[in-house]
């Protein structure tokens, strides 16, 4: 096996794992397992578990396929914005509510117990808010959203909301919370 | 010691420990230790981690001493929203944002790994959504809010927007967003 390798499958292996599982429940040795490595060979590549969870949280929210939703000049931006959130919805809804959202269960999880953690995860929610805010903004230029409301305020508001919604639809095992989230979060702007 | 006195220890310390580091991070141990007590006393008084941790739900629930708020006949359902909202805003910052809900943390940790613990959480926040829909439903029967909306629906919208709210104080260890729900979730409403 190329060294390349086995730091991808260790790398996946952890994501999937600490997605499933969450950080604390799972070991090195539930990842290496899971990878089909040895376990010897994860600090060859990772200097820590705290230091996997914390490029993982960075590549999370870089992979997010749907941001491309967002900066889709082509449609209206509170269309997009309403495409968007149909779009995570419908991809929560695919697995039976189970994992959430990777980013929220590490916030929730870690953030008094991983300062370095706790950081990536602010760091990666703030660049999601920043994405809708700009949404946001160019809603209200075009004057499909009323423009005395702050545009980073409002993008904030709906972001912790829709975490929110993910959170109970974990709980609930449910699509409701997620279906109310998109009847009332937009609604009163758009 | 008298019997009585150490299961009140080893659950107020399990509440405190699991609410600070989480169920998975917290040992049997780490809770007898805190409480001061044998660690093999534990056992005579809950069968399991698990068992104390769905107790610890169901009591955390019942001592919420806020709700008294939402149940104030005196003051006006609108206003009474508000000020609940208000009260748990203030909570929360006292706290320099760590810990949370128990609620919500349970729920993200636990929601796919323990049956009893997410049946239990569930029940908590099903409870937390219906004293909030009993308000809303007054608030419309008294022509506070549009009563064209379901009041079941929009309990359950702003719970999950204030949970969302709390994750991303936490997170980002700030009261911010705690104040943009303040600013955002009722407004359209009231």
């Amino acid at each position: 096996m190329k060294k390349q390798n086995v730091r991808d499958l260790i790398f996946e292996a952890g994501m999937n794992s600490f997605h499933g599982m969450g950080f604390n429940a799972c070991s090195v040795q539930d990842i290496t397992s899971a990878a089909g490595v040895p376990k010897g060979s994860f600090y060859n590549h990772f200097d820590s578990k705290e230091a996997l969870g914390a490029e993982i949280v960075d590549r999370y929210r870089e992979n997010s396929k749907l941001a491309v939703l967002l900066a889709d000049q082509s449609v209206a931006p509170g269309r997009r914005l309403q495409e968007y959130f149909t779009a995570l919805n419908q991809r929560y809804g695919k697995s039976q509510f189970a994992r959430g959202c990777l980013l929220g269960n590490f916030g929730m999880e870690l953030s008094d117990q991983s300062e370095l953690i706790r950081e990536h995860t602010a760091a990666a929610f703030a660049q999601w808010s920043s994405e809708l805010e700009s949404v946001v903004a160019e809603a209200q230029a075009a004057g499909e959203m009323p423009d005395e409301l702050s545009a980073a305020e409002l993008a904030s508001f709906l972001l912790n909301s829709w975490e929110g919604a993910v959170m109970r639809a974990k709980i609930d095992k449910s699509r409701t919370p997620l279906d109310i989230f998109m009847k009332f979060a937009l609604a009163p702007y758009l």
